[in-house]
């Protein structure tokens, strides 16, 4: 049992935090952290957190539990402030879609003040932004990915991976880089790809729209996207973006060059692969 | 009303075409055309139509409307059989996914033996195939692609958009030609590049595709499509793909150098475009 959980940041995903495990009987008491009071009343009035506040130091205060929860491109610079306002016995995680840099931040500073970090990942989310669309059942049956390092403490993975498990969601582990290039293959390069998809059919007729059905619509749904938190994201990650990308390439080419091939057996044996691949997802 | 409907190939569009025209009491008759009876025989047994045969000839006799439901590599093919077989009142229409070839075909044949004709197509399917997924209500709110020339009657277009107002669709009018590069845009591009997504993925590490979320698997849920359809649709389309995927290699390449350029207003410009463009879309 916490008895104090901090939640930094209540847009989708600490609202979402806050709301399981208020429903989860998780914590005594949860704190709600963010830059405005009045981004942050809903959560109260709604009763996801006890207290709100505007101030790090005040916010960390007593807590044994901290989940940070803003933007990816905040988390980095924030850390420092959350290293000196937290308490010695706080459990730290964060739930950014890039690992690499918050995790090499933590341990520089877990170097001067040793404190427990577990990197999360959530894979869990909505092309939709801020607290209005959070939701309690968020997590469940959802992937979560936690990026623990060699200097990580047992104990503060199996805490860590009882958070999320009681929250619904499934962990799996993974090291920081590995984590980084897995979710730019199957989220920010195609993030990417359907952006620029989307901007395709504009270049060629912003009529074609028109009509446009369903495969199309579901295939673009994540280009409706925050701006800026994909912005952040695609920055962050544009090392392993980069990589995907190269890949994506390659593959774009092989296909139309099969294609060219107009081996009918070659044609149907590529797309078949992938069709069963994708089938399998299910 | 329509005395004899014959629909040539009973899968998934032309399953559904019978279906609605059954329970829209569209037509006196339905006859059921296709390679196999063993094929047919669901068809018949659900009542969807009233005869089935294997032969062109017997079906098409005393029909004066007719749906051709074949794959689209096909129906080319089959279209001079199609124009000896129909009876001289007889309205032709097809369900083929794209249209200058058909319809040059059509006019060609015309030239001979003056029947009526106008491409159609229907903007509803699945990623499955086959008539055990065609369904009553497929046309929905289908948005239907005729593409009729200047050679196609009035008479013959209002009868067409009849039919499948009937059926539920919203008919929208094209010249073949730029139907073909819409369809490129909009369903064949995005169907390429998702199957190079999915390819892109397994040759980074298929193990990634295991923390896969929701978004992934809307974005790539048409990549789990049937192998020889889509070999045949990008194959009959090859010149429009061609262009979309030229397109497609800039805005994807331009998206690249604005994110590059690390002008945070820029690439929030950029993604906010696109947010907007695939929001509007509902």
């Amino acid at each position: 049992m916490i008895r104090r959980l901090s939640v930094v940041g209540l847009g989708l995903l600490g609202g979402s935090v806050a709301k399981a495990a208020r429903a989860g009987r998780l914590a005594q008491e949860i704190v709600g952290v963010g830059r405005s009071a009045t981004s942050l009343e809903p959560a109260l009035r709604q009763g996801a957190v006890d207290r709100i506040t505007t101030s790090l130091d005040e916010g960390l205060a007593g807590a044994d539990m901290v989940v940070l929860a803003t933007p990816v491109a905040t988390l980095e610079r924030q850390l420092p402030e959350v290293w000196r306002a937290a308490e010695a016995q706080a459990l730290i995680t964060d739930v950014g879609s890039t690992k690499s840099g918050i995790v090499r931040a933590a341990e520089a500073l877990a170097g001067r003040r040793p404190l427990e970090f577990v990197g999360s990942h959530p894979m869990a989310g909505s092309n939709l932004a801020g607290f209005a669309v959070s939701r309690v059942d968020l997590f469940q049956g959802a992937t979560i990915i936690l990026t623990p390092t060699d200097r990580t403490s047992p104990d503060a993975i199996k805490r860590v991976t009882g958070f999320w498990e009681t929250l619904g969601g499934r962990v799996t582990v993974m090291d920081p880089a590995t984590h980084d290039r897995a979710v730019a293959a199957i989220s920010h390069l195609p993030h990417f790809v359907v952006d620029a998809l989307v901007a395709a059919v504009v270049d060629m007729d912003p009529r074609f729209l028109d009509v446009a059905a369903r495969g199309f619509k579901d295939t673009t749904r994540i280009a409706a996207s925050d701006p800026v938190v994909w912005r952040e994201i695609f920055q962050q990650n544009r090392a392993a973006l980069g990589e995907a990308l190269g890949v994506f390439r390659r593959a774009l080419a092989s296909l139309e060059r099969v294609l060219d091939s107009n081996d009918n057996a070659a044609i149907e044996t590529a797309l078949e692969r992938i069709r069963k691949t994708r089938a399998d997802l299910g």
